[in-house]
């Protein structure tokens, strides 16, 4: 393995896993070209029903002969409620299997325990995304080879264009019926969207829908569609979807919190975005969450009615929709069972998958029709570069989402976020990780001012005279300095632990071993 | 060119147009493998907005750089009142292009002055499916090349299987928004689904949306989406929807079709597949019409209600769905303007494209899920082979619209026919072509008895004592040639004009030129 640096001068490896490693160019330097990949035609060789119920487990792992070394895929609609994961993995621990690729569109604390299959080698890696004690065990160096990061929209361009291929994808639905159309809307364990699934239905070699709600054909609206499936398996529960809200979605108390949220929604007031048809993004997090209810506040007062909103979805923003104040929610994932239930009744609430939301990789997404994207991040730098992988202490707790595709989307990107935590900077002269690259990153709002991209002389031009405290990066750093000092670097090995994809494909950054003390 | 027989005898070139011809073996001897077609990765290389909206058909031509030979492809929602099909062809003859070949989902009278530019040379020749004049002209001899009509899941297949390579699909959408979704369902046009041109959106080369009702994004229901599409075109009027009721759409009065129509409803009743949670497929035309209005009532009599029945919808089926006599209607096309509205506004009522309909080439559509699928035919003979392209003159003046899909698919295939029309038999000792092998046709039901195809002794079994009047086919046709004399032979030439495709790709019959007197 050589080093090369790319073009933020980041070293990255030349090859990961075999493959060749692009390095990162520029956020659009990427021309697209090649062929998306291809897939084996399948053909129906009979008259009448079609039925893919498996009789249970056994009947279904003699269909697949399942293999060491494959790659299987996961959503996670369920997120921190998911019961499937854990069990498709144990059951092919307990076949013997060894040195799986596994390729979810994210992990919670739920599935810590992989932790150990990790350890014991039943899963080489990770492709896709992580977060938790799985990316603190990838950071420690316990897989086998190199994780891959990619974002929500940088993963489905990853199986359309062939760089990850699929064997096996298993795909937990609320409710399905015998041909393998699913959905996520209906069932006692509706959970929102189906969407993550979507792109892992359509490419990979075999595909199975595990659900607790076998219904009579058709399940409609079929957001996976059953010519698309191998086998339908039937639980006694896929999931808790109670818990799908957990950790980072509820409404912040913190004044610190509450008060960055303020100043953004009052930012992008100020800076004129918000007007009749104007669209947002502002994602689950609790500063986010707040924010959502300042620009509320200020678009009800304005009587200003956005064109849409791009969810994860809340009951806060349901009850926006509820009040009209957006004319539409465009939802990747619920957080809770009020944005569930929304998904299902309320014809302005429309499922949107990768592919439509976040692909780079086509002739246009929904990220780029957003006005203002509001995202979280754990580290910026001065040159507005964004850390949303790893810690100060170079540890890999967090995946993407869809952060990169917002940010490179988005006509006005804000980060918020306090301007320390525990001591820790946020601002930093270099973040440990870029995961997305300053070029794409327009405003950070902190609780001790705003700082905006210089790039963006038009967005500093908008608020000039606004009032807000507007302060140059380098200088906000240094006040936070004072306060805080400067802390030392982590100590970090020279194995590539992860590699940061950016959503083109290209190699933006590499997350290096964190060494033990 | 060299000809062969297929395994129902019927003489095909070995190749058509500089490609290899696949002779049919057995409405399921395919065994699928090879690869589907892939395309070309396009990417977004900027932040902020997208518009895709043209300033006219200059400037989208001067986009599209269009060429002589050259596919272009429609899609036929708009039946006999679209407006763009003639107006994109002619516009490509004023820039003096030959040798085009147009790739509709289907022609109606309305495109009838294609004829001109077929003999002129612009139009080399048809692939996908031709109604009315253009179909003469086939058989005249006048197009250039050899014409090859599919089904409407053989279009889909051809297209995803990359033996129909587009270049240019035109979508005629009655709303669109900049970026390029588009629906059927919204605006002054509205014309229900627009699944016909959902293949063309994801496989062609360029993909153009022309729209008279421009919308800001998000047009939704996005039944394309936009992420698909190169250009949106904004007209005055892109169709008359009150003329997507034509021709065969309308209900009979004629007391033959309803006998034949009710006798079928007895037999599907008779044959116990009148039951909760069945389902069936019937169609737009008369006879089917008066059909679906019999077996309306044997259900509501019987206190029975359907899971689904298939479209082209009508408004007697969405009375039947509002009347709760069915629970979902599943929609490829509308045929008035009732059930443009019942897709719009009725969640029980479904877009369907041809991908989850009717695609064999897949893991299942739905299709196979139907219990009975009624269908008009022009002729059927002893072994029960139908046609449904030619007449007995020998003129190709039909498509085959889902016929093939629905009769390979359905539990039970059921044609309809009056036993002779204008003193020409329907049944005949060989039909003058194939377009479905009588090893999937099932039934045919005339005024003048019910014939079961000896295959089905379970569905013979199940009517035994119905006191039904079934007769055997042979029996019938001699029965009928009393009443009309066995007509003669069409004189046909020995250049195959056209080829029929099985729904697998392989060629199940040719259309021979019609020798004019």
């Amino acid at each position: 393995m050589n080093f090369i640096n790319n073009t933020l001068g980041r070293k990255i490896p030349d090859e990961v896993n075999g493959r060749a490693v692009k390095p990162f160019r520029g956020a659009f330097a990427d021309e697209g070209g090649g062929r998306i990949a291809t897939r084996k035609i399948s053909t129906v060789r009979h008259k009448g029903r079609i039925n893919k119920v498996v009789g249970g487990w056994n009947e279904l792992f003699t269909h697949l002969q399942p293999h060491s070394g494959m790659t299987i895929s996961f959503h996670h609609h369920f997120r921190n409620g998911d019961y499937m994961i854990n069990e498709v993995i144990n059951r092919l621990a307990a076949l013997g299997l060894k040195d799986l690729v596994i390729a979810p569109s994210a992990l919670f604390p739920v599935h810590d325990q992989l932790v150990d299959l990790i350890k014991s080698g039943v899963i080489s890696h990770v492709e896709g995304s992580m977060n938790g004690q799985v990316g603190v065990a990838c950071s420690k160096g316990f897989m086998k080879r190199t994780a891959i990061l990619r974002s929500h929209g940088g993963r489905a361009r990853a199986i359309q264009d062939g760089d990850l291929h699929i064997d096996i994808a298993f795909i937990v639905a609320p409710t399905a019926d015998e041909l393998g159309n699913a959905n996520g809307v209906n069932g006692p364990s509706a959970c929102g969207p189906l969407g993550y699934a979507l792109a892992d239905s359509q490419f990979a070699d075999q595909v199975v829908v595990i659900t607790d709600n076998l219904v009579p054909y058709p399940c409609v609206p079929w957001s996976i569609m059953g010519g698309n499936v191998d086998y339908v398996l039937k639980v006694d529960k896929v999931g808790d979807p109670e818990k799908i809200v957990s950790g980072t979605t509820r409404l912040t108390k913190s004044p610190t919190q509450l008060m960055i949220a303020e100043l953004a929604a009052k930012f992008v007031d100020a800076a004129g975005f918000v007007k009749d048809g104007f669209s947002f993004q502002a994602g689950a997090g609790g500063i986010s969450l707040a924010f959502t209810v300042f620009l509320g506040n200020i678009m009800r007062e304005k009587k200003v009615k956005a064109s849409f909103v791009h969810g994860g979805s809340t009951e806060i923003l349901v009850n926006l929709l509820n009040e009209n104040l957006i004319d539409y929610i465009l939802d990747l994932q619920a957080f809770d069972l009020p944005a569930v239930r929304s998904l299902k009744d309320n014809k302005r609430h429309i499922e949107s998958p990768p592919f439509s939301s976040y692909l780079q990789h086509a002739k246009g997404c929904l990220a780029n029709m957003l006005d203002v994207g509001v995202l979280g991040a754990t580290e910026i730098d001065i040159d507005f570069n964004a850390n949303v992988n790893t810690h100060s202490d170079g540890m890999l707790l967090h995946g993407t989402g869809g952060f990169s595709d917002v940010a490179a989307g988005s006509g006005c990107t804000i980060l918020t976020a306090p301007s320390f935590r525990k001591r820790i900077p946020i601002i930093k002269e270099r973040v440990t990780t870029i995961t997305a690259p300053g070029e794409v990153v327009d405003v950070l709002v902190t609780e001790r001012g705003i700082c905006i991209n210089p790039r963006r002389s038009d967005i500093l031009d908008r608020v000039k005279n606004s009032g807000l405290p507007i302060i140059p990066i380098r200088e906000l750093m240094d006040k936070v300095h004072t306060l805080t000092g400067i802390p030392e670097k982590p100590k970090l090995g020279d194995r590539p632990v992860a590699l940061i994809e950016w959503r083109d494909g290209t190699v933006i950054d590499s997350v290096w071993q964190v060494l033990e003390d």
